[in-house]
């Protein structure tokens, strides 16, 4: 049974920030009742893994203000307006850590991270063969960069001290290809 | 540097219904102008890897209405109130695959499906030596419960067949720990 269970009926944004915008769906549930329910739309979000040829990672640090807590992460970002997840990718690897890449592959496919009340849709990316260019992070971020051996950020994802999942998707699906 | 670069100024919550909770933070922003943050506040989040002795997985399929696509993913709901994230795990094992299991163990520790927007945590577990009892799913939810051997589910990741987060980290952590 994989058809449309729900019947949408009506929808409003109740609320819409540069970033995200949330919309409230008048529906059919399932069961037949009539109800609500609420979905956050973001931008398709996008991860990259900058890894060296002695097969060291990228990191990049910074304060999450939703959870209140640092947080240690491969280099992410959103597509802005049409952009496709790669060119953010690449936009991101450059104004973050400063890089630029002329080997990139997808890892795996397109991921959903939370799809219970968002529409996010999220890609992540191996970056190789690395050269630097200029960095120009977002006014908005404080960002620390780091580069640390590949088998450091699994040891760090089994300390807790990675807890982005869309970093630990990508750094676990690396691993996989690398062994 | 991992010291909270962001001042809150105010808070007000701006959406609100019994799932998720949205609220638009007054701030000053890291480079010291004002600004807003918009945070949703969700239920924590929780998985279930259901074993079993020979090594075959409980999957549930679904209809995820926020992506409007249908969706195999591992034993997934939200702790209610205070429930514990065990405690929501072992209620949703019961509820959707009319599962209960005398062995459970955590796989990793709290991670954050989507911290840009979302103060969203979530909590995996392994649970094995199951056992039968009564399916009780919401009335929401039209669910379809399979089992599949387990290294099919890393087949259907690889295949873009399970997109869903929290469910691709726990299996490809419970790869891990069975290699």
């Amino acid at each position: 049974m994989t058809h449309n269970p729900w019947k949408t009926l009506g929808t409003k944004i109740v609320y819409k920030n540069p970033w995200i915008s949330v919309r409230e769906d008048s529906v059919i549930c399932p069961d037949g009742s009539e109800g609500i329910y609420g979905v956050v739309d973001p931008k398709i979000a996008t991860g990259v893994v900058a890894l060296t040829p002695n097969r060291e990672v990228y990191l990049v640090g910074q304060f999450r203000y939703p959870l209140q807590s640092y947080s240690w992460e491969i280099i992410e970002g959103g597509a802005d307006g049409n952009e496709s997840p790669l060119a953010a990718a690449q936009r991101e690897l450059a104004e973050e850590a400063g890089l630029v890449a002329s080997e990139w592959s997808p890892i795996g496919g397109e991921m959903h991270l939370s799809n219970c009340f968002t529409s996010e849709r999220a890609f992540a990316f191996l970056a190789q063969n690395l050269s630097e260019t200029k960095r120009s992070p977002d006014a908005t971020e404080v960002l620390t960069v780091k580069c640390v051996p590949f088998a450091e950020t699994l040891a760090m994802i089994d300390r807790g001290e990675i807890t982005d999942a869309l970093s630990i998707i990508a750094l676990l699906q690396v691993a996989r290809s690398l062994a």
